[in-house]
């Protein structure tokens, strides 16, 4: 399988460099290293939810594998403001559980009506709808928990501007704004400000959460937040616009979902509006921008990683 | 329609007198200045939610009335407490929005199939499930918007501990806890200490983090909070109890929704597991217990409002 989206000569088409912009930094081995943590920190966090059945529906797809990019992203965050990332980890978690929250919700019958989710079956099919919809409610909030009740050695005000990110990102102004009109858009013509609408609420909203909080607990001043914004929204549209080539041009196989839907489901993308050659200049342009934002704050290499994570977010296949 | 529950002689079986516990205290005025100060503060909280569709949705099952008991007892900790109430007011809505979004999820076909709700059609049928599931997921996320962003003048530290609280009692160990062993023991032979860890999650969790997190506004020391979480155990259990027992001996019209629905669902009550009375004198031997653990706190009448709320809880007749 080729990568869906060609990037600039000596860019890792298939996640295995980590670009010229990186220099001596070792992405891949930054990604997998950082993920593990991530995966092995999630193992840990759920042990002690009653009944065991509703732990075992949140650990079902807590722990269905995936990227984590957004665990990582507000970890690298913390980093690039100086911050000690062990600290932010509690609250990259949260992000993860938020972010599984909003896929077990979608993918409900009501919703979306998914069958597959990372190559398995989704919440709902394996535990029912109730035990979906609770296994997601439980998620959300434990997310807030993390971050109150589990950041030792953060102080409470950095915390609580955490807590607010999280709100707005996973409520009404984020995930569910954007999911109420990406629903309310289905089988009709959609304008390109609406399609970024729903982007920058579906999907924006939750990685502008990730990188802001990752810096809120290393106490960053003003300026980065600003950076920061900017990065997650250029990061945050191209992956979406890439998410929708790929609906396009890949398989079910290398997806892990079912591929093709959004056209089945006559659902605006940007291949449908712009093509995709178009889809992916203006994907490129995006990520540009995003690294752009960065480059002040770019001394010592501090800000690898997040510069590779915007090139990686062009260059998946999947 | 007479009260479900007698109580001593002198305490107020319809709601008009405060008990003889409240002294001079007028708790019926108390009760209705509140709930109306209440009641404007959460009509005035949903403003800036988009899409409108969405805002609607939140507004018809937030703004349905009812006796915004959840609030006024987060009110009247803070006051006891020796706070400001007005500073408490938006962790009180936060409250009234958690409760709101656990109705909402709670009536969901996938969960208890509930066609009416304070009299009027649940939030599903009149927006269809997807709406519900997503509105019920923004009040929860706007609730702790409320504390995090919409508190001034409230030290970080505190309220980054009423977040603690509102993620515990609507998570897994509580709300979410307690309707998944709810709808678990459906149809099934319950025994007393099952029900009891049904009614301390499903209920209890939240009741006791509105008492706690208006004492803990007010920066209230360890002893008022112990004693609150006794309190709030009394009151939530007894309000459960009442609760069964009102399900047996009200009708529809009065109680709102459709009465006798727990026997036709052959559920385990109170009533069922205890008969009648004896419920009756569970109900009334943990209010005593919830009011007498006040009892050190109660100098100059500033547990008056509690006080006379745990009556309230056993007078109610719907």
């Amino acid at each position: 399988m080729t990568a869906a989206v060609s990037t600039t000569p000596g860019s890792p088409a298939d996640g295995t460099g980590a670009g010229p912009e990186a220099g001596s930094f070792d992405f891949p081995a930054y990604l997998e290293a950082t993920r593990l943590q991530v995966e092995t920190a999630l193992e840990a966090s759920l042990g002690p939810e009653r009944p065991e059945s509703l732990r075992e529906a949140m650990r079902y797809s807590l722990l269905a594998g995936g990227k984590r990019l957004r665990p990582i992203l507000c970890l690298a965050a913390c980093e690039l403001a100086g911050g000690d990332s062990a600290l932010a980890m509690p609250t990259a978690l949260a992000l993860e559980m938020i972010h599984t929250m909003s896929l077990i919700h979608d993918d409900l019958p009501a919703m979306d009506d998914d069958d597959l989710r990372r190559g398995r079956p989704t919440n709902h099919k394996v535990y029912g709808e109730a035990k979906a919809i609770l296994a997601g409610d439980a998620l959300l909030t434990r997310a807030f928990e993390m971050v109150a009740l589990r950041s030792p050695q953060v102080p409470a005000e950095q915390l609580l501007r955490v807590v607010g990110e999280l709100s707005l990102a996973s409520g009404a102004p984020g995930l569910v704004g954007g999911q109420v009109v990406d629903l309310e858009c289905e089988g009709k013509d959609v304008d390109l400000d609406t399609l970024e609408y729903i982007h920058l609420h579906k999907t924006g909203a939750l990685l502008r959460a990730c990188v802001l909080s990752g810096a809120l607990i290393a106490g960053a001043p003003a300026a980065l937040l600003g950076a920061l914004r900017t990065y997650a929204r250029g990061i945050g549209l191209a992956f979406q616009i890439i998410d929708d080539i790929l609906d396009v041009t890949a398989s079910s196989d290398v997806l892990g979902k079912t591929a093709g839907k959004d056209l089945t489901a006559d659902k605006t993308t940007y291949p449908k509006l712009l093509g995709l050659e178009e889809s992916r200049q203006r994907a490129e342009a995006l990520v540009a921008a995003a690294k752009a934002a960065l480059e002040p704050f770019a001394a010592e290499g501090k800000a690898a990683p997040l510069l590779a994570l915007a090139d990686y977010i062009t260059s998946r296949d999947r």
